[in-house]
């Protein structure tokens, strides 16, 4: 069984947190850190990261957590001061969430009205009502 | 110019806040509603909102910011319980970034292995490399 030296040894967004691998870093303290998106699949396609290791949404505490949004609130007002309009945030959990590295990470897209982007997911895939959901999934 | 009282009145999901408009309800607290998407665009998905009206991120105080995120956690942790594997977290933050509806929201996108749908967005939009956004857009 993976020991937590294992994952912290092998997760690439620690290797980025500790200069182990180069990042375009953009914003950086002593909770987080914010670099470019490799893929540079939009421009300024941002992720922001805690430093501590967490695996995702599921396992994150309240400390960590409360860092890393405000983190990307000061960077979504620091691109809105550089001429971006608007922002998508998206994070994904787990491999069935489209997850493909296991530390939590947000992505910010910043947004232009004219750039063309489609961000937000077209879907048709619902099999059941929105009664009986609501029924099965109600927690209160 | 829109007074706030003019904003909180016309609002649709401050109307579902106060029970002037149906929702399908998933869970309530003192700071947040959490009710299906009326879209129904996918099985399960969720929208998770501050009580206090907020217009997005980029108003949206510390206090209200934390309440959200510990009610999206508590739901994906139900969720999980009911047999999802995976989560979607979107937020769209003014009209360039594709929000519609001007009181902060969080979707949550439940997801299985085997659903066949696909969330997260497959672009291919920079104009600038990775060096030159870094150059622009770093904060320290």
């Amino acid at each position: 069984m993976k020991g937590r030296n294992d994952i912290l040894n092998s997760c690439i967004f620690c290797k980025i947190i500790n200069d182990e691998l180069e990042s375009k870093k953009i914003y950086e303290n002593d909770y987080v850190l914010a670099f470019l998106d490799i893929s540079n699949d939009a421009d300024g396609h941002t992720l922001v990261i805690p430093k501590k290791h967490v695996r995702n949404l599921l396992d994150c505490d309240e400390n960590t957590m409360q860092e890393v949004m405000k983190a990307i609130q000061k960077i979504m007002h620091h691109y809105k001061s550089k001429g971006y309009e608007g922002f998508n945030l998206i994070c994904s959990n787990e491999p069935a969430g489209e997850q493909s590295i296991f530390h939590l990470h947000f992505h910010i897209y910043p947004r232009k009205s004219d750039d063309g982007m489609r961000v937000f997911p077209k879907l048709s895939n619902s099999q059941h009502t929105l009664e009986e959901m609501c029924e099965f999934l109600k927690l209160n």
